[in-house]
């Protein structure tokens, strides 16, 4: 059974082809630049690269001419539209309404709207990309995965703030918790690869957006992305966790806008604040040459990790694995020996030789005498949602 | 040696005479309201209270009011004003400046003016009564104890926020923590306790405002409050830790304003926001007849204090005992049940028997089988500011 799998942006189309149940990805693609005259269409089947350059004025042209693609003779991997069975679409903010993915209805979309203040950069567009899929994929079944649902298993604890409560009544401001779909992918294949159903596991993401989760018998009882995808780890631009009196500082005191301290949190802080440098690459390449700035960035950003990992250990009450994952958790050895430091007491015991191999299957980088398993997963958030949305119509 | 300890706040005065080396404390009082033609002089020598109601429009004529009864026959205790050799000052925001206590020069209050803006409401207090007391007590040394003064040990990568580098370097926006002299003392006692200079310890100071302190070999290594006192722990009426996008949110989608959100952090939130009620004593009362609320808000303040435990475990890579003091931590059973609930594999065992027994001594709480010492101890910053000051001058 082909499953499109479609991540739709506020100006891009990101899609593969999945054929379920085995897994098998027959291509990838992603439209960017949505809007512009010279938008860009790139296209991978058999590990061949085809890119064009074309006006995309908007997000339909754009999926249509994904199916178009998908049709074509020697790009394509399908002879009928309706040999898609069904779309997956990534969707960032389910709040409180889903827990678990869901077939879309009209229903289901209006809750999607009602939820465009909580992710105004990411639910407007995710809604678009589902009712052109509609238009065009009128066969399949349209399908909604959420970020946010592998957390609603959180404990009150967890999720409220000490804020009066009505604005958790009435306004739903909580802790959500982000990437959902990589936590709960490789949660379970840890869990697998542990063979150890009842395990108490921290997930760390470690991308463009970086977050932790707590994760105990399968269940997310914990993130560090809170209410929006700002707060926790200290990621590329984005700050993480900061005092709230800062934020009064800048605007009280030095006369910045709302939307201004938004901006600097956002898009100027993080890795890229503190060094001048976004791309964690070149930031570890600066830091082994000596850069002091960047040495700092990386040792504030790991002990931050450390910090979540003891927090998590603590509301976990035991540890039996953390996991990396993600472009940097994957690929960045100086960030996870960073992550791991010192950290002996809670039996967390990095193999400093094995976390320096390379690989991109699943793998164990901890001393043998780590009382805690330490894992590389290799997360795909793509494979999850065609998994979840193969389980829901099979 | 009598010292006279001062705590100017902005329409209070809290006094203590004591005597040095004996610390014994030969009154206590209190001026409130002050500005107000109904002030209130309190005023204790030998467990005996005097109160007074008289117009008491400033600083000034509080001041003079205390010096006046420190000299009378009945409620006295010196002869002259000259007797009292130093007045120890507490001042709230040091900066980076005081990473000790220092007797005041000009340059000294110039810089306690400098700070203004990170402690606008307790600085310029602070000061107003330095200044006084220089023209009343003109034979004393004038004093500064400092609250972040005990924390400027922490280390970069726990005082640096991931913001631009120039708000630490020219705004020196940063983690400062406070209660420094509260967490000095209680860890002084407990190194004492434990006859253990080389040591891991949790100090958790839950009074008014609530903050934690990792404490390794007897330094500050990380506070839970940080540039402002309003993050960290769930406190009376403040919210503690919360992810910035709430922030943003209640201005930019509830219209709020920067004034009416700052308000609402620090005087509707915490166990008031959650509860209706902000005396730990009428919640715990409540929770115990039922109330959801009550139970609710309980929960979450001993989570909170769970997870920063685990966090400082994590930065201490091991901990050899926890210190319950102030207020709520020296009283409420309740609270530290819940701060300990469910530790064990961090060592800590609470004996929920020791925990229920009243006394005003230094006492072990935890189990014999415990890993971790569990201890309360009274806090006592006058004390600290009295011995602090003394070993300055003598």
């Amino acid at each position: 059974m082909n499953i499109l799998v479609l991540n739709a942006g506020s100006s891009s189309l990101k899609y593969q082809v999945i054929e379920m149940p085995s897994q098998h990805v027959k291509c990838v693609g992603l439209v960017e630049r949505i809007g512009m005259e010279d938008a860009i269409f790139n296209h991978e089947i058999d590990n061949e690269k085809h890119q064009e350059v074309l006006p995309i004025l908007n997000h339909e042209i754009g999926l249509q001419k994904i199916a178009k693609t998908l049709l074509d003779k020697k790009l394509g991997v399908i002879n009928a539209v309706n040999e898609i069975k069904a779309v997956g679409h990534r969707v960032v903010h389910g709040g409180s309404k889903f827990s678990k993915t869901v077939i879309v209805t009209q229903e289901v979309k209006d809750n999607i709207r009602d939820l465009f203040d909580l992710a105004p950069l990411h639910n407007p567009a995710n809604l678009t990309g589902i009712e052109i899929a509609e238009t065009i994929f009128t066969s399949a079944k349209q399908i909604a995965i959420f970020d946010t649902s592998f957390h609603q298993t959180m404990p009150r604890e967890a999720y409220q703030y000490a804020i009066p409560n009505e604005y958790l009544s009435t306004h739903k401001i909580r802790a959500y918790g982000f990437h959902g779909t990589s936590h709960k992918y490789v949660s379970e294949k840890a869990i697998d690869f542990l063979n150890k159903k009842s395990s108490k596991i921290i997930t760390i993401h470690l991308g463009n957006g970086c977050s932790m989760s707590a994760i105990k018998n399968g269940k997310s009882i914990e993130n560090s992305l809170g209410f929006g995808p700002m707060n926790g780890l200290i990621m590329g631009t984005r700050s993480g966790d900061i005092d709230q009196s800062v934020l009064f500082f800048l605007m009280k005191k030095l006369n910045k806008s709302v939307e201004e301290v938004n901006n600097l949190l956002q898009k100027e802080s993080g890795m890229l604040g503190l060094t001048g440098f976004s791309d964690l690459r070149e930031i570890s390449e600066k830091a082994e040459q000596g850069n002091t700035a960047c040495k700092n960035a990386l040792k504030l950003a790991g002990y931050r990790i450390r910090k979540y990992i003891g927090s998590y250990t603590a509301v976990l009450n035991g540890l039996d694995a953390i996991i990396f994952t993600a472009g940097i958790g994957e690929n960045s050895a100086i960030m996870r020996k960073l992550a791991c430091e010192n950290l002996n007491f809670l039996g967390i015991d990095l193999d400093e030789t094995k976390n320096e191999i390379r690989s991109k299957e699943i793998r164990e980088i901890q001393k043998t005498t780590s009382k805690v398993k330490i894992l590389i997963i290799p997360t795909n958030e793509e494979i999850e949602i065609a998994k979840q949305s193969y389980k829901l119509i099979k």
